[in-house]
């Protein structure tokens, strides 16, 4: 047994009932003196970043790696930027979602109260240990962070600034903790802490996330895999159906809002998929193909049957031909991954059919997929997009990050 | 490897996306026509059931087992009554929950939709059968029922005559189905089918829940457990106070949301704790206090540190005198399972201290505990008691059945 897990854990858990009863006002002051701190501790920041920098490159890690650990001055001002967003937004808590009378007289209030300790489980950007603690402490949560082996020195240094600024700022003692070991084990260990924490948000790669689901015992909210399509049906403005394909697969292919395979209807295929072909290769983007996709585009590479399920989060794209709507609406359902699809059409009731149909968390007409993204859906922040269907679905703000009590007043009320 | 588990999470899940889009008069014509056909069958019901009660009785099931197991003419009335309760209740899928444009034109709707396929995992209560299928399916899920081995024969035939009922009025071809045997490894099987199965709801004992906890990898719902407390503050009308607490312990003890534990301030414990010692005593119920408490009754038997963890489900009270309202909060905060409490007082300010600050389910000010459910709470129906903080908490109705997605309709919009 690790004692630091289990006495992060335990503290937290302490805190959480003195956290979640504190004014809208006192956190806001907090989280304004936790960006002041980051402010003011600059140097320091970027000279432990220093470190994992350095340690990642003699490990060998991808440029694209070395690239999302590296902090400069620029993403401290982001950071401090997105806290004062957070200052800005509405405090959920304390909301009453439902206020009702019965018959007997009893008045009954439905009344939006934190979670109560959140342990966040993600990959190595440095970012995410100030996102995350900023938007549970707003939620009026506790928070114990784990993040990625690659990053420890960065989060070690900027969770203890958070903590430290925090507390001096009337947030209890122990609400906000980073476990700061590397050790996989000590994920298992965190995982099993059912007594102090009430959720558990892993953030990163499907790997991560399968690990957190096979080893938690405390409900977990899965984050992110993201194997979405855009179908552009026989009715579709073409031209839009380029742009909206295009944006959704190029601008920016790494996040699992965009998309991985695209279907045409067969009736436009021949219009369509020479124009939308030679704007992806020009954009360097590999296209691999259904063997009707590569009657009418000769040499590009066949697509297999994973292609079908892959989640590329990579300059790739899958494309099918289909009959029609019922067909694309089959694929999408067997292979996809429940997490943004949009169709291209000016046939209202095939739309209809589409976003019914579909059992993703964001169905789209006539837009890309990029805008399922907290701050796009206008939540004003985003802990993660949940493929989930129990408690938060899709882009999950403030709001996702609390539960509900009921408040009951009576005049001597008894059960019959 | 257990086929015909496979065989029905997957059929259920591939019937999934035709119930979800069903029509609320589709699904209340099946609904009328499983009370039917239950009530059509009552005597091959109850010579089944028959079975079950000779072999519990061979078993040696005790008296309440064996109670809770029989079924009888009125018992499949009062099933049938409940059926037709639920067709009258609102259909939750398709309401618009949100729905609003963004600057850049998206307009985005939040629409309520089943939850998919919800997997039911019981003990003895033939009943249990019927309500939840009955309430997954007006809600639009497919469900996977797994009753309790004593009542086996009872399940098989209650199950098979509501799916028959049900397909035959366009419910879909195994969005229905019961695992048929009583093995309970076969529960372990059935909680590995996340590829099939979006949410688990045990239903029963604290062991049982803790094992489903234990061993799914699907996201759970526990329900129930209930160490439920009254608290009796100085300024309460003591007469008042009698009732409540007397209601809350003694109405229906079995219960979750009975109370197991007794909080009185210690300003009016010598004028209070007689009175109430002599109408629990008179009703069977055994006491067991603090210290404190023994002074004031002697001869009673003193509680120990596990009383105050108990969910005793029967005619014992654990008592305890307390200095004042935190003391109350910092027990209850202790050694309680966050279902429900209640304080009886005039105190407003203290009042609201007790609400705010107790983080259970439901927080009454002078009412009985026993009023937390479904049918009380005028959600029209139950599945159960959630004391967990994610999705539902308290009570569960047709609505707390679902999740929701995001549908966006745009006319060309790309991210920038």
């Amino acid at each position: 047994m690790n004692n630091e897990i289990e006495n992060k854990c335990k503290k937290a858990h302490d805190a959480a009932g003195h956290l979640a009863v504190l004014g809208t006002k006192q956190k806001n002051e907090a989280l304004k003196g936790i960006a002041a701190a980051l402010d003011k501790a600059r140097t320091h920041i970027l000279s432990e970043n220093k470190k994992d920098i350095e340690a990642g490159i003699k490990k060998g890690l991808s440029k694209a790696l070395i690239e999302r650990l590296t902090l400069n001055d620029k993403r401290i001002d982001s950071m401090i930027e997105g806290i004062e967003q957070v200052v800005s937004l509405p405090d959920p808590v304390g909301e009453v979602i439902e206020n009702f009378k019965r018959p007997n007289g009893l008045k009954i209030k439905k009344v939006r109260v934190p979670i109560g300790t959140i342990a966040i489980i993600y990959e190595s950007r440095p970012n995410v240990t100030v996102d995350a603690a900023v938007l549970c402490i707003k939620a009026g949560n506790c928070v114990v962070l784990k993040g990625g082996s690659d990053a420890i020195n960065s989060n070690i240094a900027i969770a203890g600034i958070i903590a430290e600024a925090a507390y001096s700022k009337g947030i209890p003692d122990g609400a906000i903790s980073l476990i700061g070991t590397t050790d996989r084990e000590d994920v298992k260990e965190l995982l099993s802490k059912k007594q102090y924490i009430d959720c558990v948000i892993p953030r990163g790669s499907a790997g991560l996330i399968n690990m957190v689901i096979e080893n938690s015992r405390i409900p977990v909210i899965e984050t992110g895999v993201g194997n979405c399509h855009a179908y552009v049906e026989r009715t579709a403005d073409l031209k839009m159906a380029e742009e909206i394909v295009f944006n959704a697969k190029v601008q920016r292919p790494s996040v699992c809002n965009a998309i991985e395979t695209l279907l045409v209807d067969e009736e436009i295929a021949g219009a369509f998929l020479p124009k939308i072909a030679e704007r992806l290769k020009n954009a360097g983007v590999e296209i691999r193909g259904c063997e009707r996709t590569r009657a009418i585009l000769p040499g590009i590479r066949s697509a297999a049957e994973d292609d079908w399920y892959a989640e590329y989060l990579d300059l790739i794209i899958a494309v099918k031909i289909v009959r029609n709507t019922d067909e694309a609406i089959e694929h999408i359902s067997r292979y996809g991954s429940h997490h943004s699809e949009t169709m291209i059409t000016k046939n209202k009731k095939e739309a209809e059919k589409f976003t019914s149909r579909l059992d993703s968390a964001a169905v789209y007409v006539n837009a890309s997929t990029r805008f399922t993204d907290g701050f796009e859906f206008g939540l004003g922040a985003e802990i993660g997009i949940s493929t989930q269907k129990l408690h938060a679905r899709g882009p999950m703000g403030l709001k996702e990050l609390t539960s509900y009590k009921y408040v009951v007043q009576g005049n001597g009320q008894v059960r019959k």
